[in-house]
């Protein structure tokens, strides 16, 4: 099964006691892949996977990989301790029938260009699965372009690269110095304010925190992309917009993400970090908005938790688009997925 | 005369002793006008006017508005020290006949938003020609997206912005937040890597230094959007990726590319910050290899500095693509230009 | 005139027409070398140089040399837009007796550090009055130290460095790498948070801004540290730190360093880039707290204008020591600078 | 035993394998406390702490302590995954009598200060031990000055602040804040360019790397501050200079640091993030650099690799300064510690 079109970063539900819910993360995968996702994206940066322990990670690829059960392809994350604990990864996920695994560059210390890419040369040779390359700067040392293309062409075990950097000019660049030459590489991107654009540009598709709260929403406006309608998909784009602003508003990354799934109907408890009790008045006045927008969605479970005052009325770019017709977007999708019925 | 499309930042030729190169400079404004680009951009960053002197920077825009004569639409550089000599600036050019100004954020200190949005309304409230917020946080205060909404509803004399942040995210922001209220605030994008993504999101065109190099490539992308050839239009914005990095890796910025310019046949000689001896090797090596790209565009001019070496084969990228047909190009842009004939 | 010792960065004045105030400026500068201080350092960041027209700077040099009068060295600020209006600006200043010129590394571009080096060898070369490097990271290209020491070691025309990088890991370097091959090579801190642990590790001096609101402080830590008084050297130290923070806090640099001055009697007005009307109520607050502050310091003129709250008590710090003496002070340093009185 | 003087954090021994090499590790914990360090400091950035794994990191405190057997304190890194393995940790760390954990800020993703705030309040109501806020904002979250003052002021459980920051100015406000209301908050400075200005403004000691690799210098350093000798405490930090800037230019921190290990006599292997065979040949030259200049210390077993060309003669700094009398400190040192002998 190929890595391309929406890998959805799951997040994980949590007990009261920090502890992993294995029910509700079950039902949430099945939910996705219900809702039309093209594909999971465990361990990732919305899954939390740095605030996991090493057993803890192992634990959510199986739950999410035997929920799936082979209905869509599962993009693991494995970026470890270290290159030998990334390899333990690897062998656990390709064990457990995931297409791929997705890998960091390393955290924590400045790392140079060469001995990244030396690291990755490493871990393709070693590796019993295929590897995408994970390009985070913000959180994780940046793999350079020239590093990216190095690497795409010299190791087949290395199939493509998810970036994550919002960079879209690097995205550009990473685009024209790769695909002439291996036109299978997958360039995923990472940042869903732009995922429209690298779509249109040469992407394969994106892993998308919000296609976790919004799955209808977001897999439309890959299916309106992919039958050349761009007006309709711009329009997608653009009303997303909102309500990623305001899931990163709500606090600490990933807790508004969170709260979108909870407004979906799940019970995802608090992320890992908690929030201090003076942020918690400011993320309920989020999460009252972002009600409202997943409300003016259609998402009516939401809309029950939207409390709009006088002085927040919708939006002018809400008011001219009308309501996404979710039932028809959902048999499409469906339809898609499952050509001969 | 509307700020839209491809407005070229001019370089600005400078004689051996380092004073402007006024007659170069006119015989470069008047070919830049023939080639077809929408407008003209004197005093951007790519014209160095932060290494002009007050009276230079004036000389210049003087220049560049005597030379078009009404021809194309003007857009002129205005940051200036303070914002008495902002004013000052913006009334010479509303003499000048210029179209707008564009002003960047305070630049050297640290100006927190909200002394930035009341510098802009100051000066919109005292300018008698119209205003482009000029952003560019790589070297002067961010203008944040929520100070361009709240200006772009209060302030009509602000009439749109040039970002050159090459945050795609924000730009997509900026077009989410302000055109459904405003849709006449004129988007353009500073960010040549980024121009076809920005056109097809709803931007209104860019500020492209690559278009003082290569201006038949960027207006046949430009006008291959306008008619609606995305294939072409891509085609073309992935061939000029190469040519820009090569600019940009030839020096200090403008260097690369003033030295485009001088492939193209001007005489623009060294930009006022001069490179050191040491650097002028590897500026030599850049600029034969720019050479070769441009006259695999089919800039003939240029063709002939190329000194290719065995080991610098064209990329792949550029064997797929068949040269660019300047003639046809140039005469479809003056048709477009005017209509009539 | 030795350029050692503590030079005060003076502020400039300005009318409510953002005119400058010359007669003002003139007290200010007398008022400052009676209080002690070693020189004066005009046209630096405090004394918002990048907000003055080139003509405008050349007018506040000449009034602070002509105030002056020869009864302390001024090193004056000479970064101008490209190198010809620096060595102007360095030609004006030897004609007006000055010491020295300081001079920034480029700023608004990048610029990369070999052009830097052959940009002050030029400079080193052709001016007429002796350059100290003015490395400020923060809003200009940093002056890398392995620049600094070829430079040194190279130009006689380049006699120090005044170092406003907040780095002390920096300045450490800068002393280790030089001073053993060129002992007269100023070193002077531009941050006022370390003025003692610079000057313990073999610092010459400082350009400190708080020395232009409490001289009275800033030289009895000068004069404490030289007669090997370290106890009470820190202790002015750490009583400057809540000053320094507080003056930081009022708002955009150099605001709260101006009105520091006003409280000290003068009438400098507001900067050249004024604050937003909403920003003026936590200016003011934090104007009384500056009051309250220099009033514990023992200058009246300041303690008039401190409105203390219940909740805002002299913090523990402050309680524990007693009031600066003044006119010991003062009496000791006219001592020092004429010792054969 | 309190927590202050030099705390050595010391490098892991790897086998080539990439295991822990346990024997040579208690061969090198036992070498650091015979030369006299003040304590240890296992599981921080030098310890590479981050690319063990959690049971990884438990053995290495637990070889740690069993080696000094309570001859030294030990201060244990326990930055974890997520708060519940940080308690894990710390009970495991209070079993094995140690004298304090260090817990830097959140990793990886960006976190708030209020969050940070929890986050240590919660820690310091649970741990079994007492607890060192290690500040390094290169690698994770900063703890903001104000947070920290906030738990010193009202968490007896946390005893103190590992500032690795290189940021001088904030480690004179963190004393300036702290010490007046809490004198027995242990401020230890995290960068060993400026361990003795932090000491001569009132720190407490430092974990300094560099004493890991050359002990007699550093504990020299700091037995010369204790006794007053300022002049021979500065001259040994000027010393250090080079060493220190050598050590990371060496590739990868902490790769120098394990190799001047390496060069007192141990065999520490590679570290577990490993070098490119191309940046091996820079390492191999930077390393007899290292061998030289320490060799010039007076560590007869580095002199030995130390393979000095004609143009690396010795530097000016360390022509003019003898050579460390190793024996009279060790003597000295001891003499410190076991005042009764």
């Amino acid at each position: 099964m190929k890595i391309q079109g929406i890998l959805t970063p799951n997040i994980v539900p949590f007990h009261d006691d920090r502890s992993i819910n294995e029910g509700e993360l079950r039902r949430y995968v099945s939910w996705l892949i219900d809702k039309g996702v093209s594909g999971l994206y465990p361990n990732g940066s919305t899954g939390e996977f740095i605030r996991l322990s090493f057993e803890e990670r192992k634990q959510i690829t199986a739950i999410v990989a035997d929920e799936a059960a082979g209905r869509v392809p599962i993009l693991a994350g494995a970026a470890e301790a270290n290159i030998d604990l990334v390899l333990d990864a690897c062998a656990h996920c390709a064990d457990l029938g995931c297409a791929a695994v997705s890998v960091t560059g390393p955290y924590y210390y400045n790392v140079s260009q060469e001995s990244i890419e030396h690291y990755f040369r490493e871990l393709a040779e070693k590796s019993p699965i295929d590897i995408l390359l994970y390009n985070i700067p913000q959180f994780s040392n940046e793999i350079g372009v020239e590093v990216v293309r190095r690497l795409a062409l010299d190791c087949p075990r290395i199939i493509g690269i998810k970036d994550s950097s919002r960079d879209m000019p690097r995205f550009m660049n990473t685009l024209a110095k790769i695909k002439p030459q291996r036109p299978d590489f997958t360039c995923l991107i990472g940042c869903e304010e732009i995922l429209l654009p690298s779509l249109l540009m040469g992407g394969d598709g994106g892993t998308v925190a919000t296609s976790g709260v919004a799955p209808e929403a977001v897999m439309k406006l890959y299916h309106d992309w992919q039958r050349g309608d761009l007006e309709e998909a711009k329009r997608i784009q653009f009303k997303m917009l909102e309500v990623i602003e305001t899931m990163f508003a709500a606090g600490n990354f990933p807790e508004g993400f969170r709260e979108g799934v909870n407004l979906r109907g799940f019970n995802a408890g608090r992320a890992r970090q908690p929030m201090a009790p003076g942020e918690m008045e400011h993320f309920l006045k989020i999460r009252s908005k972002l009600a409202c927008l997943l409300g003016d969605c259609g998402f009516d479970e939401a809309a029950a938790h939207c409390q709009r005052t006088d002085h927040e009325a919708p939006s002018g770019l809400k008011e001219q688009i009308e309501r996404i017709d979710v039932e028809t977007l959902v048999r499409e999708v469906v339809g898609k997925l499952n050509p001969g019925q």
